[in-house]
């Protein structure tokens, strides 16, 4: 099938795919209890969510927060369609996340060769490499390969990343077989412009692999990047409960965009997700009690859009 | 000039007004001396904005936080293309205004009833009729009216607002003479659809009047909102430095969305504010030490998208 960059109709499904578990817990300072970490992705499951990245198999000692990633896919309770993933950085973390029994994983390479030799220890090549030994063992073993991109808009060590750069990955992943591709925006550079490059230039380069899109909200545009995606008729999104996550170069800085602000604006927007908005909003307080501290979701602050107020209340010459 | 919902192209000039003094301040618990408000509004037009909604005369009762309005428009130093406004809620905000030495007025009438009714204290007919009599006084003085609809995109209290309503409002201001209308999202409902039905209602109504939009980032979808006036051919948007102001419908939400990251987007998608990031970011920061806690704004947060790092810096297998 291949993919085209037109807008996506009102009535499309469109995926919301939970990184929380994954991108958010792994920037906690505190290690959150396993059977917690299962409870929150069994409540995820129960609102509507069937796509989850619950943990990353990577070395315990660079990520201590995700060490029990063995624990909580074993833990989980998987309904009928759901789809469990995991990140991988090489082989290893691959071999692993098959026996934990993952329905997916999600490889990690960057386009920047700077941030990829500081991520992972070797070059561009050499992961990509790697992944093709990765995929091919994945594929026997009926596991799905998202081929993730790291940095796609842009490095911060590097600067602009081209956006042929993005594509000519991509279509290494879908020669290697890979289904999806996914483009990070590891450190909050997305903008609507650099989406659409992307984007078009992947379609140009490699048709038929779909696309997923990884925002942070780190400079506040992230759901301004998800109408571009829409508008360039791309229908996977990543997200994170609550807006959970960090990001090592922006100091207070928001992490991934919100899970439940996502579901309210496709929602809205006449989109059908299959995921229950009140629902997942109760996950994120769940999420938020278990941290102990305020998350940047705003639905979680502010409530549904339609609940309605006593006309007694105070409202006075505001505007 | 009629205008039309067409895309606005690259390059194009997007206004960018800041309401922060008003909508911000009037959310403040504390008053914010009038010395500093000033040295603030004097601090955007540095940055190279050139409409701010610098206060409001309503009663120093209701909002005793902006009773310095006089002063406040008095002291400032108004540069070469400047428009200084005040949100007037009746004749007597008006003739407050006129004599203040306002460039131009912002009136408010909801296009909600019971919101109406709460908020000035009598019907949307009322409103209007007495805004007939400010209109005409303000154009014998040479100042401009932008006309405020309120609850726009929705009612606290009524739940959803039709188009049409808005459509209607829109008329009778551009009957009266008002060259723009201010679509306000009170209390942070507007979403793309609900925002494309009241442009392109009011584009069927009232061709000739020019759209502001005035949103809340209440939801998280502020900027979202934005992407949707763009497509449609707004080129007028109202923002609050640092994200400022408050709802009180939402206790902890944010409040208009961001003038610094609003800058960000537009800049980063090839529009023209005229409006310098690194100065505006300032005056966010110089007005967070005012108020002397942290403001939503992410730019605030973040820094610049292109900002680069020392590759010694640790990263991880993050993803």
């Amino acid at each position: 099938m291949k993919h085209a960059s037109t807008p996506l109709s009102e009535g499309s499904a469109v995926t919301v795919c939970e990184v929380g578990p994954r991108d958010g817990f792994q920037s906690e300072k505190t290690f959150i209890p396993t059977a917690r970490k299962i409870e929150i992705v069994d409540a995820m499951f129960a609102a509507g969510v069937r796509n989850v990245q619950v943990t990353s198999f990577v070395s315990p000692r660079a990520v201590p927060q995700l060490s029990d990633a063995t624990e909580v896919i074993a833990g989980i309770r998987r309904p009928a369609g759901s789809v469990v993933s995991a990140l991988i950085p090489n082989l290893k973390g691959a071999e692993r996340a098959a026996a934990a029994g993952v329905d997916a994983v999600h490889t990690v390479v960057s386009a920047s060769a700077t941030h990829n030799l500081k991520n992972v220890n070797r070059s561009v090549d050499q992961s990509l490499i790697e992944f093709e030994v990765v995929t091919a063992l994945m594929h026997r073993e009926g596991i799905a390969v998202e081929g993730g991109i790291a940095t796609a808009f842009g490095c911060p060590f590097e600067g602009v990343v081209p956006p042929e750069r993005v594509a000519q990955i991509a279509r290494r992943y879908q020669e290697l077989g890979a289904k999806r591709v996914s483009l990070g925006d590891t450190t909050g550079m997305a903008t609507p412009a650099s989406v659409r490059a992307a984007i078009r230039a992947i379609r140009a380069e490699a048709p038929e692999v779909e696309i997923c899109l990884h925002f942070h909200n780190t400079r506040g545009v992230g759901l301004a990047c998800v109408m571009t995606g829409l508008a360039e008729g791309v229908s996977y999104y990543d997200a994170s409960i609550g807006g959970l996550g960090g990001c090592p170069f922006a100091a207070g800085a928001t992490g991934n965009i919100c899970t439940e602000d996502l579901v309210y604006l496709l929602q809205e927007s006449g989109f059908e997700t299959g995921i229950d908005l009140e629902g997942i909003t109760d996950v994120a307080r769940m999420t938020q009690d278990t941290l102990g501290r305020d998350l940047p979701g705003q639905i979680l602050k502010a409530g549904p859009r339609l609940r309605k107020f006593d006309p007694q209340m105070t409202a006075t010459a505001r505007g």
